[in-house]
């Protein structure tokens, strides 16, 4: 069985489920005019803001597109393989513009699905559910099926790894954007709607008075749809690409392309299957999904490693990745779930001040990167030990399918992680809308089930672009000795090596500034626009005139288009420098030291962040004084403090480690060349 | 010329300028009566806390002490020179016992100074500088001199290299908990002393009335004081320890005598010229006499290779080092010097709440860190390259030459840094004195001096331990190779240096969370001790009565003990778990991820810490509201957060790398014996 075809069947038959919710959703009545003037307004926005941003990416991928046609794989001048680089150029774009389609039908369906799901939530909680989870699993489908078809087929056409990895490079150069844009874009917003709204005047969130809260709720969708969409369609390709370029040689692509097609077909059942039962919650259906992807994935690996005669051990990689996947995502959900104890001493020492609130959020933090670290050390060692008695290369083999397993079901994680934003503006459509607190109620209960399920998936995606990131470093070891024809080793008493990794270190933690300062710059120029409005409108406060929500959209989205392309070069810049600088060798050390330090700050401030805002919820429940308390004022301000930790450089540091893997693979041969060291 | 010799007679010059400068503080007049109860409340306090700690970790030592007389260099019943194992268990005790009587004699000297610094005060500001830096010169001299004899005596003796690791392991094992316990102890006392007195009750800084006051002085001098102490102590004798190791075989331990001794020789002339000239300012004097110290170490070691016809090349190495520590100084002082633009930006953002202070001083924190872990990449790739053309064998010289020749002003610095704790104690007792606006207001310039010259001091601290991980990691990997015959390199692509590396990642940050958990638990409870006083004690908020000042001593001195254990028993219990995993390859990869996040969280912690400091204190000068303002109060949280940042967990992490470092060497060959993978 030709398996590569077999996986572009599978993403047929994935783009046949995405279109069918598609339907089944835009089906759904919307009767409310209040309710559809917001959509409208939230759709508008979103659309404006994804059309800026990409006009200014098509400029960048124009520029790197330019770069890899005179320079990739070889100078265009000097090669006898011209086609190569047009290839290579071709597939580049072609990931890019994969990866924009991705978030556009993300916020395509988002913008539909959260009026829908207010809308429905008036009749029952069940319903309302699979709207909100259909909306999300059309991105989940759409991207898992656009990746793994794009792969299959430049590999069909091509069979060149290196134009597979340009592929993959286009995705996540512009996912690096996406995230990182959308991510400063959704935290100004909501930042700024806060602080005046809740803080300042007191009003409710989402109440329609506020200037800024269309551009909240926009946030949601350009920074949570399709930033997370763009981020996790690049980690999917790139973990194919890694695999491809470490497959080839031992002639096990066939492998790949199986577990990859079963992988999501697993999570097309599952995404089919996640319903509320009787006397069920949201957070059960969501779970069951998840965990019913996983079993099944490991029962259809396993027929087909049997009948296919594949080797066991690589069937025991893959669900040694997926298994520690799910325990990284419990361990996640230990340290941010409002029902167990981090929550709760937290919210306890609000008591005593914000001071008090930040240390202790911080230092669970800390305390969170561990079983991460860990599970993703166990998950490498283990997995390479399974399979280097198969014999020499299967070892890396072994960790990539790791990374293959991890990511078998990002299909149900896509549509888990799209499902939060669209039931959050779900919840502020029925509050602008004055659908009743019924209502809202149910909402606030879909919205709260997101949250946990969130952390989970992000502990997912973080562990496996950590595997992920590891198997591009073996992808570019390999690139070096094949072109040396010696076996590359990245000692790290060589101090090019560690040159290499003091300067990896340093990046994540540089990349992750410019986003918190891009997020702190930008609501501070939001709110004197907010507190401009409300001074300068007469009758905006009383409600009885309507705030000019376009003019806040406008300057978020200015902002963040304007400081996501600092943090974005700084990253390839300094691959550069130091490749230039000390040659492969310090490359080597310098992507080891980018995913330390890298995991070890995701997991620090995504937790940190989950922690904060699920401690502030814990005491608006009524718990050490409820709202409006001392404890509520300090939670509010670590809540604060979270914001652009969790949601803006936390998750974007995943795809900052990709692309500089990247950039390192597609630029290893003129390292070997140019070098000062 | 036998350097080793001179070396003990250096040390014996320096503790010669020790006494001369102990007795010259004692001779200084005290004349207030009050003062003089003060001073001997604080000198009571910080010695109960000094034998309650002493009194734990003599337990520990001893428990050590006997693991290392069984077990090392080779279990005591199997091996043929049970000797070694006595001079081993013998070097051990002395390097804690010596780490402990650098703290001693520290406490006991800043015990007397701070109050004549104080009186002295009153009549010109020269001579209380002079008197507070005498003060502090005299724990520097006495712990460079001791360090170095110590190291030379022992060397001289037993030309076993085994017995420097374990005389360094015996300092650092204890350096750890008296850094961990003494900070832990200080910003207990900080924070629940601002907490009570500054904000809720509004009562200035060391009011009499306030029951912690005396809390916080005896904080300064053992976490500041005795626990700096011996953590340079430790940093000292491991970079001699490590680089006795490496130069051993090349025959080159005279080349490196010869530095240490001029090295210290120079620093005794700086310290001896450290003095504010006319119109000067305290700033001035201490700068020049760091600079005065890096010049003549320069100097002396040129004209000393020179006539002993060392290589030129081992010279520059040094050199390297010394000026990349000078480098890092000064960008730690720009970035949190209160005249520069982080701080006073950081300052404005206080200006819209908390929030913003905390995002702007942490995003600058991890900018901070980039900068050192750049230098310390820099100062490794050059002094390796610079050296390795003279030999192999002499590139891991050249790097651990450039951590001697970072430390090369230790004496310096270590002065520098009692300076701050005496004249911060001297504020505290001319306040608590009623010595008047003129003289509080010219022990105020003092400290400022001294918090700005920390900065500097700090990040040639920071740096050089990070260099002298490397030379202990080059040392580790000597040790083993030794034993194998094999050189032995640690790949980053094979799995069990990865998983090592993802392990030691997480220690700093576990560590730092642990010691964090620590101040908060234990200030919280020293805040309701402070409660219950003034609630039950009558008169004592008028000043009629005073406060049960030992009882707030007592719970802080408990809380920091009961907290030290577990953190620095978990960093050696972790190393041993590794090591028993993955062997000395992920024990290899262990310090390589322990030294990464390790300098990432130090600066990141250090730097954000002193930022917060000053922008508080640009505030308090009368910008953007002053005292009182809404900004003050932002900037006091931001203080608070930062305190254990840059005074428990940041300036902790040092040591603990240096203990997982030398517990691997030591443990080396069991591990080669034991392991799973």
């Amino acid at each position: 069985m030709d398996w590569s075809i077999i996986s572009i069947l599978v993403s047929l038959l994935a783009f046949v489920v995405a279109a069918y919710f598609y339907y089944w959703v835009l089906k759904l009545p919307t009767e409310n005019d209040k309710l559809k003037k917001v959509g409208s307004l939230i759709r508008k926005g979103s659309f404006t803001f994804l059309k800026k941003e990409y006009s200014i990416l098509a400029i960048f991928v124009f520029v790197i597109a330019m770069f890899i046609l005179f320079l990739f794989p070889e100078p265009l001048l000097k090669t006898k393989t011209p086609i190569n680089n047009v290839y290579m150029t071709g597939a580049y774009v072609l990931g890019s513009v994969l990866s924009g389609l991705a978030g556009y039908i993300g916020i395509s369906i988002a913008t539909i699905a959260n009026v829908k799901t207010a809308t429905i939530a008036k009749k029952s909680l069940e319903k309302s559910f699979i709207c909100g989870f259909r909306g999300g699993a059309v991105m989940g489908m759409a991207v898992v099926g656009t990746s793994l078809m794009g792969a299959a087929i430049l590999y069909i056409l091509t069979e060149n790894p290196d134009v597979v990895l340009a592929f993959s490079f286009g995705a996540s150069s512009l996912a690096l954007f996406a995230k990182a844009g959308g991510g400063i874009f959704t935290k100004t917003a909501d930042i700024a709607a806060d602080l005046t709204g809740k803080v300042e005047l007191g009003i409710p969130e989402d109440d329609p008075r506020n200037p800024a809260v269309i551009a909240d709720n926009v946030g949601d969708n350009v920074g949570d749809v399709a930033g997370m969409g763009a981020d996790l369609f690049d980690s999917n390709i790139a973990a194919i690409a890694a695999t491809i370029i470490i497959s080839l040689p031992l002639g096990q692509i066939n492998l790949l392309f199986c577990f990859c097609a079963l992988g999501l077909l697993s999570s097309i059942i599952g995404v089919l299957c996640s319903k509320i039962k009787k006397n069920g919650t949201p957070s059960q259906a969501l779970n069951r999904g998840t965990y019913l992807t996983c079993a099944l994935f490991a029962i259809f690996t396993l027929v087909a490693t049997y009948y296919s005669k594949f080797d066991i051990r690589i069937w025991g990689a893959t669900i040694v990745g997926m298994l520690i996947g799910v325990i990284i995502g419990v361990t996640s959900d230990y340290f941010t779930g409002d029902n167990k104890k981090p929550v709760k001493k937290v919210a306890e020492s609000c008591q005593n001040g914000p001071a008090f609130t930040i240390l202790s959020g911080f230092s669970y933090g800390l305390l969170s990167s561990m079983p991460a670290l860990i599970g993703i050390g166990l998950a490498s060692l283990i997995s390479y030990k399974l399979c280097a008695p198969i014999g020499p290369g299967y070892e890396m083999l072994g960790i990539s399918m790791s990374a293959i397993g991890m990511l078998s079901i990002v299909g149900m994680i896509i549509s888990n992680d799209a499902y939060g934003p669209i039931v959050d503006n779900a919840r502020g459509i029925a509050e602008m809308g004055n659908l009743g607190e019924e209502v809202i109620k149910r909402a606030d209960e879909l919205d709260a089930a997101g949250n946990t399920t969130k952390a989970i998936t992000k502990g997912f995606a973080i562990g496996a672009a950590g595997l992920t990131v590891i198997a591009l470093l073996a992808a570019f070891a390999k690139i070096v000795s094949t072109t040396t024809g010696e076996k590359l080793t990245f000692d790290i008493m060589n101090p090019a090596v560690f040159f290499g990794a003091l300067v990896g270190v340093a990046i994540p933690a540089v990349f992750s500034a410019i986003l918190i300062f891009g997020v702190n710059k930008n609501s501070q120029k939001l709110v004197k626009e907010i507190h401009r409005q409300f001074n300068e409108t007469e009758g905006l406060k009383e409600g009885k005139v309507e705030p000019d929500y376009s003019k806040c959209i406008n300057i978020a989205t200015v902002g963040a288009i304007k400081e996501l392309i600092p943090a974005g070069v700084i990253s390839i810049i300094a691959t550069l420098i130091v490749g230039f600088i000390g040659g492969v060798q310090s490359i080597g050390g310098f992507l080891t030291g980018n995913i330390l330090s890298g995991l070890l700050l995701a997991m620090l401030m995504s937790n940190a962040g989950g922690l904060w805002d699920n401690a502030k919820k814990y005491i608006e429940a009524g718990n050490f004084g409820g709202k409006g308390s001392e404890a509520h004022k300090a939670a509010v301000i670590g809540d604060t403090i979270g914001d652009p930790f969790k949601d803006t450089a936390g998750p974007s540091i995943n795809t900052q480690i990709t692309v500089v893997s990247l950039v390192s693979s597609l630029a290893a041969s003129l390292f070997m060349l140019y070098s000062i060291f």
